[in-house]
Parts: structure tokens; sequence; C-alpha cells
């Protein structure tokens, strides 16, 4: 009898999920039954987004495991129908290549200049190249695996560039700085700065009227890392002033960002719709299976949630 | 004596090369004058662009040298007057490094779907992110010293890259097609298409109707090679039946780009003016400033044109 996996997400979710899910459970070997409906009582795993139809898991009485889609699970982990085993999504490899080529096309993006040539209504034809990447130093604040993989694609493109962190993490071809005199340091004449710090007391509006201060004049800002890194009327009065050129805004203090929110008709703004470190269905599909194949092998599931601790 | 150093180009340019020209001559050591105008019988150096102002060499009795700031000499070469030595300019520096950063920053906008958050009055919140950089084929027409660089980069961000060239040059990472069996090859499933080919009659018209209907439906297009490489009309009929979702063109048969040119207003067009491969002023800077050095000191003179053979 074949595995059944109900996939209990939004609808629009199946047309990305359904090729990756096939093609990774195939390569288990296993006999599987994959679809968006089925007889409760039939289900052996649920692949699941808090946002789906299924709230009551009452009736799935051969339920093995629920396999939650996202890394979030405060929207499942308190369901009192759930008493099988519940995962979460961790995608290393998705989130982090992901986040490499954001932060690279954004900053190149700016570096080159692009959207004056996106939008030209006027067909201006202005034969001035911008300057080579050895001449746009680039901060990035927040030094983890995500900030350190970005900066070794952006020192392979010559860009000089700048840490900070709470470690002061070296690595090659990276000006590390650590600590409150630090920041100063990194900012003072960047022309880019990427923000990929974690969201904490220490670093909540560690963008303010003050280090919006430090940078170039007309410097662009990359948030791929948390809404509440920025002070957020700090960032637009620096943009309405000229001393920041430029910000890209991946995240937001609520999202989806509201429509009256003013960074969505600010002119010098442009929104991303939290999709730098979106996961990816291609690897999150090969954990999912992986996940039913150690279900079926009565091995430890992996990124089981402890659901006392809520993560 | 100082010597006396002519800016003969466009007067926008001085804006541009002064301070690189003074920083690469301060560093040569010598005592120079540097000036837009001068006495012809002072002038020492021409550096010089095939559209300035000056076109009678005669009065300049004590001339050196013409330094030419353009790659292309076609429009000095010839004349008469000029019976000093001319070089023309060689920014390998420049030329390659700006390459790489235009290539890899356009790709990945596309790969990113960038434009449409740039634009984006709606304020449109889809939160579908774009496939991985592996799940994006880029086929590279024409492997050169400028391919191959592209190349490296691209691999080195997670692209499967085929390139396809004459030698059939081959390079980690990148499946290496030659012959006319092997643009097919190369290009077939790409989804990202650049063009870095030299202008011959063998690479005319290059991108056509048979060979753009070779790629993945709705592919990108990136040309910075040469304008000739593609035939026009079959590039604007490939885009309004959306067998090409993009074109990213840098250059032209005809620069600037006519301003009733189709390429101009068509929504699936982005025109960018001749800058990805232009010499950058501080590259060219420390070539000029070496051959005033090399001319002072008696040494031969770098990238000296052979008047005969007119390059």
């Amino acid at each position: 009898m074949p595995v059944t996996v109900l996939f209990a997400a939004r609808p629009d979710r199946w047309a990305h999920y359904e090729a990756p899910l096939r093609s990774a459970l195939d390569a288990t070997g296993l006999d599987y039954d994959l679809r968006t409906e089925a007889a409760p009582e039939t289900v052996d795993y649920i692949v699941y987004a808090p946002n789906s139809a299924v709230r009551d898991f009452t009736p799935y009485t051969r339920l093995k495991a629920v396999l939650n889609l996202w890394a979030g699970v405060e929207g499942v982990v308190g369901n009192d129908t759930l008493t099988v085993p519940l995962t979460r999504m961790v995608d290393d490899e998705g989130l982090g290549q992901g986040m490499v080529e954001y932060v690279t096309g954004h900053v190149l993006r700016h570096h080159l200049g692009m959207d004056a040539h996106i939008v030209n209504p006027e067909n201006r034809w202005d034969a001035s190249p911008p300057p080579l990447s050895r001449d746009r130093p680039v901060a990035i604040l927040g030094f983890g695996a995500l900030g350190q993989a970005c900066a070794r694609q952006l020192v392979s493109l010559g860009f000089p560039v700048r840490s900070w962190s709470r470690s002061g993490h070296e690595q090659d071809g990276v000006e590390s700085f650590s600590g409150a005199d630090g920041i100063d340091a990194a900012l003072s004449g960047a022309q880019i700065v990427v923000l990929l710090l974690p969201d904490t007391p220490a670093t909540r509006g560690v963008l303010n009227a003050r280090t919006l201060a430090l940078t170039a004049r007309g410097a662009a800002i990359v948030n791929p890392g948390r809404g509440p890194l920025i002070d957020d009327a700090a960032l637009i009065a620096a943009l309405d002033s000229g001393q920041i050129g430029h910000a890209t805004l991946d995240v937001f203090r609520t999202e989806p960002l509201p429509q009256d929110d003013p960074y969505w008709t600010h002119p010098k703004v442009t929104v991303t719709p939290h999709i730098a470190s979106e996961t990816r269905p291609d690897s999150a599909s090969r954990v999912i299976a992986e996940n039913v194949r150690r279900g079926e092998a009565g091995e430890p599931l992996l990124h089981l949630v402890d659901r006392g601790a809520g993560y």
C-alpha cells in the first residue's frame, strides 16, 4: 500500500511544490501517493502550511507526522488536536544561497545605477560609466553565516567590504569591526550598506538618524535582515534629505507591508516582498521527502519541534 | 619647465578625468601642467578624444605624442596634420572588470525578477521567491577573456553556465560548445543569454529568428558585446511573441541609439548607453600617465598605433 502524503497549504503553493515534491519523493524509492485531497483516515503524512484549511487533525487517524513547510511553527504548535510529531522547515541550502543571490544582485543594481536605465522615459543616453566596484565601499552589518557568504561573493567581485558584528568575526578581504565604536568605522564613507543582523534588543533601530549620517552621501541601504533594525522615520528623513540615495527593503515591522505604508510610494524606496530568505520548493522538498523516508524507516525525524518550548 | 599636457576631449569628460589624471600624473613624480586650454606651441602631450575640437595638429610645434583616450582611433589615424606618435587606449583593467560587473549585475537582475519590484505601481506583495541560480541555465556566446571572466563569476554564484565560441575554450564548471551545432546546444533551454562575441562576418545576426527560438520560453537576452550580433527585427518579434521575455542591450548598430528606435519604447527592452565596456577614468588615466612618463624618459610608448595598418 502506498504511503499517502497530503499537501495542505494554500492552493497557489501546489504549482510551486508539486514537481519538486514528486521528484524528491521519487528519489527516496518509496511507493507514495501525493495529493491535495484525501480521505483523512487514509493519510500518513501531512505536508503542512499553518495558513492551510486543515485546522482539526482529529479525523487523521492514521497520521504519522506533520511536516511543516515553514520555519515558523507558531501557527500550529499550540493546536490541541495535533498529537503526532511535528517538524519545522530548516532549509539552509535554499535560504543561504538565495540570500547571497539577493544581496549580490541588489548591491550590483545600486552600484551600476540600473534603475536609471530600467525607467528612462526621456530616452536619456548618458554614457558615463559607473565607477568600478573597487571604488564602492560596502558595509555589511551582521556577520554570521549569511553575511560571511555574501561578503565572499562581493569580495570576489572587487568591492571593498567592511563588516560589523558582535563577535568581530574576521574573513579574508574583509575589514572587520565590532563593538559600539566599530559600527561608526564600518559605516563611515560606506556607499552601500547591507543589513544582516538578527533582531535583538541590541540591534533594534541600529540604523537611525545618527548612524545614517555616517555613510557616504547618497548611499544605498539594502535590508534583507529584519524590519526592526531600521528606525523607519529616520530612514525616510535621510532619503528626503539626500543623505541616503535609495533603500531596498525586503523585511518590515508588519508584513505584508500595509498598503498605506509610506515606503510603497516613496520614490527612493524599493519594496521586495520578503523573498530574500524564502524557503525554496526544491530544497524544502528534499527535507520533506527525507523525513517521510525516515518516518517509514523508523528513524528519528529531522527538525522535530519541541512542543513544550514552542519551536 | 613643467611638461604641458592638454586635455582635448568633450568638455563634459573633464569633470570625470581631471582628478584621476592629476592623481596618476602625480604618481609619476613629473613636474607637469595639466590643462584644457593652452597656447599650442607650449603643449608637449595631447590627451585626445577624436570628437574633440582639436582637428589641426599643425600649430602644436612642440608636440611629442597624442595619447588617444579611446580604443578606436579611426577618427584620428588618417589625420594628415598628425606627424608625432599616436597611442590608443588599452584599458584591460577597467574594461574587463566593468564587463564582469555589468554582466553579473544584469544576469542577477533578470534572475531575481527585480524589475517587477522596482516598478510596482499597484503595490503588489507577491511573496513567490525566484528559483535558485542553480535552476537558471545561462548561455554565454563568445568565450574570450571577457566571457571567461564573466563565467567564473556566474559559476561562483551557482548558475549552470554553457559557453559557445569558435575555439571551444574549456573552463571549470562551464559546459563548452563550438561549431555550428554547438550554438544550438548552448542555447537550448537557456534562460539567460549573454552576448560577448566579436563583430565579424561569421557572428553578424547570430541571434536571429531560428536561434532565438532555441532558448527557454521567456528567456532574457543581455548584449554588452556588439550591436550587429542581433537581428533586431527578429528580436522584437520574439519579444512580442513572448518567446523572449526581456532584452537588455548596451550596444547598437547606431550609437547613441536614435530617438526613434523602437528599442527605446519597447516595454520588454532595457537600453543601457554603451557603458558595460567603457574605459574607466581611473585606469585609463594610469595608462596615459605611464605614457607621459615613458615619453619623458625616452622609453617606448605603450599601445603605439601602426598608422599604416590603421590601428
